[in-house]
C-alpha cells in the first residue's frame, strides 16, 4: 500500500510477485514459513512450473502471474519468431495449468488481449490487473469490515479461516484475510483459529505467517477442530476465500471449506466469503458444473518425503469443494455485498 | 478370534495389549505403519505414559489397559507393603490419565472392585474384561452390518471412516471399523475413505494399515476432504466411534467426528456410531458436560520434530468434538440399534 491510502493495514504487506524486466520474481511459498526464498521465473516452462508446485497459489495471484506468463511468451515470441499456434498453444498451456481457479483464465485472457500491441503493451496490461487487484482488495477489506460490524456489533470476535487468502495470495491485502486485517486493524479482532490447511498447510505455513508478521492474535488449528470448536460457541465469525463462483452462487474453495460453512449454518454463525467480482463466473451454472482438480496422492501419503500412511494404501486427494450459496450468509466482493443464504437472496451478480 | 467363532472376520485381527504375567505387552502405535513394535509396561507410571503418548489409544484398549494397570498397582502395593492411600492415588493417576473416554475409568473401576481379592484376582478382572470386549466387538459388527444392509440395501458400498476403531483400538474387531469389515466379509463394501485423522493420523497411519493387511479397498483423504465428497454424492455411509455418550445421546469422539456428520446430515447419508453399550454414561447430561482433552501444541505446529508453523504462533489442539444425538442416524451397541436422529427417536439406554 501506498502513503495517503484511505485505509491502510495494520502492518505492511508482502508482495509475492513482481515483475522485474528479465522476468518476475516470486516468493516461493513452499518454502514458508521456514524460509523467505525468492526465485526467478523468465519462461513458460518455469511459469506452469511455479503454479502447478504452489510457489505461487492464491486466485489473485494466479492471474496476474498467468498474465505476465503471457508476456513471457510474447518476448520470447517475438525474439525467437514463433508462429501464431505456437504462441497460442504456449497461452493455453499456461491458462490450464490448474484447472479450478477462473482467475489464473482471466489473467490468461486479459494479457492475450494486447498481444497484437506489442510484448511492453502485454506487460503493462499485466501491471494494470496487479494493480487493479490491490484496489479491489482494499474495497473488500472495507466493505467486508463495514458488514461484519453492522452484523456483528462493534466488538473484538473469534474469527475462523481456512487456507491463505492475505498478501501471499494477492497483490494487496488479499481477500478474506484482508478483511480480518481491517477488522484488527479497527480493534474488532480478539483471536483468529487459523485451520491449517492439509494437506499443503497453507493455513499453518502462511495465513499464520502473514498474521505473525501484522501482529494479529491467531492460534492454529487442525481441520477437524473448525466445526467442534464453531458448535462449542466459540467462534463468532467465519471468513473465507473463493477460487470461483459459479453463476448460482456455489463457492468452490480449498478442500475443507464446505465442512467450516455447514458447521456455521448449523451453530448460527456467520460465514463470508470474499473474493474479486470476476470470480463469479458466469459460464458455469452451478457448482456441479466447476472443474475440481484432483492432485498427487503423495501430498496426502507423504510429508517431507517420509511416507505417513502403509505402502499399499492409495489416497483420494481432491483440491477444492463447494460450498453451495444456501451456506453463505455473505459475499463480499468490490462491488458490494450479496446475502446468498437470506430467504430472498439475489443471486450474486456476474462480474 | 477362535476356530468355532459364527461371524469370522474376513482377516485375522491385531492384538493391541497381551498380559503376559510380568506386565502388559503393548503393540506400540506410535511407530506404526513404519514399524511394529511391542513395549513392555510393568509398572504405573509406564502405564500412565503409554496411555498418554497415546502408544495404546482407543476406547476399549485403555479400558483394558487401565484394568491391568489396576492389577499392576495390586502386585507392587502387596510387594512393598502400599498404605490403602498409596494404592488409591495410584488408581486414580491411571483412572484420569486422559479425561475424554469413559471407558478407561470404567475399567480402572471393575479391576479395583476386585483389590480386595488379591493380584490373581484383579488381572482375572482385567483379562475377563478383554475377553467380553472381544464378544461385544464380534456382536456390534453383526447387529451394525444387519442395520447398514436393512438401510441401504444388499450392495457394495462407499464408506467413510475416521480415526481408527478397529483390533488396534479394541481387543476383537473393533467397533466401527469392526462394522466394516464385517460389510466386507459379506461383500458390501466398495472401498472405505479413511480420514487422514489429524493431528495424530490414526487414519493414515492406523486404519489404513488395518485395512491394508485385511485387504479392504481403501483410500486416504485429508479430514478436510470428507465433507467435499459426501456431498458431491461420493459416499453412501458414515460409521465411526464414540468415546463418551452423554444420557441424551450426545457423541464425543475423534475431533473432526462433527464434520463428517454435519456433512452426513446435509446430504441424507447415514451416519452410523459404534460403540459398547457402557459408552454411554448416565453421569453425563449431554455433551455441554462431556470433558473434552485439551493436548499440547507441538501435536498441531510440528512434524515428526520439524515446526511447520511460524515460532511465534500458538495452537488450539482439542482431541474430541461432540457430535449432537440429533445427527446421529444409528448408534449401534452389543445391546441393540438406536435411531436417535429419527423424529420420534428413543434416548439410547444407558449402558
Amino acid at each position: 500500500m501506498t502513503d495517503g491510502d484511505p485505509i491502510p493495514a495494520a502492518a505492511p504487506v508482502v508482495r509475492p510477485l513482481v515483475w522485474t524486466g528479465a522476468g518476475v520474481r516470486l516468493l516461493d511459498q513452499t518454502r514458508l514459513p521456514d524460509e523467505v526464498v525468492y526465485l526467478e521465473v523468465t519462461d513458460v516452462d518455469e511459469v506452469i512450473d511455479a503454479i502447478r508446485r504452489l510457489a505461487v497459489r492464491g486466485a489473485p495471484a494466479l492471474g496476474a502471474l498467468g498474465a505476465f506468463g503471457v508476456a513471457l511468451v510474447a518476448r520470447r515470441a517475438s525474439r525467437d519468431g514463433w508462429p501464431a499456434d505456437r504462441i497460442a498453444g504456449a497461452i493455453e498451456r499456461i491458462r490450464t495449468a490448474r484447472p479450478t481457479a477462473v482467475a489464473l483464465a482471466l489473467g490468461v485472457e486479459e494479457a492475450s488481449h494486447r498481444l497484437d500491441a506489442g510484448v511492453d503493451a502485454v506487460v503493462a496490461a499485466a501491471s494494470e490487473l496487479l494493480a487493479r487487484d490491490e484496489r479491489r482488495n482494499d474495497e473488500i477489506a472495507r466493505l467486508g469490515a463495514d458488514w461484519v460490524e453492522r452484523r456483528l456489533g462493534r466488538r473484538p470476535l473469534r474469527v475462523v479461516t481456512h487456507c491463505n487468502t492475505g498478501s501471499l495470495a494477492a497483490a494487496g491485502v488479499g481477500t478474506a484475510l484482508g478483511i480480518i486485517r481491517e477488522l484488527h486493524r479497527r480493534g474488532r479482532v480478539e483471536t483468529v483459529y487459523v485451520d491449517e490447511t492439509r494437506p499443503l498447510l497453507q493455513g499453518s505455513r502462511l495465513t499464520a505467517w502473514e498474521l505473525a508478521v501484522a501482529g494479529v492474535p491467531h492460534r492454529v488449528q487442525v481441520d477437524g477442530a473448525a466445526a467442534g470448536t464453531i458448535l462449542r460457541g466459540e467462534i463468532d465469525l467465519a471468513v473465507v476465500g473463493a477460487d470461483r463462483i459459479a453463476a448460482n452462487g456455489d463457492v468452490a474453495n480449498k478442500v475443507g471449506t464446505v465442512g467450516v460453512a455447514l458447521a456455521c449454518a448449523y451453530a448460527g454463525v456467520p460465514f463470508v466469503v470474499a473474493a474479486s467480482a470476476d470470480t463469479v463466473d458466469p459460464a458455469t451454472p452451478d457448482g456441479a458444473a466447476i472443474p475440481i482438480e484432483r492432485r498427487g496422492g503423495e501430498e496426502v501419503l507423504a510429508f517431507q518425503g517420509r511416507r505417513v500412511a502403509p505402502a499399499a494404501s492409495p489416497a483420494h486427494n481432491p483440491a477444492f469443494d463447494v460450498t453451495p450459496a444456501g451456506l453463505v450468509t455473505a459475499l463480499v466482493t468490490e462491488v458490494g455485498v450479496t446475502e446468498p443464504a437470506a430467504p430472498d437472496a439475489a443471486k450474486p451478480a456476474p462480474g
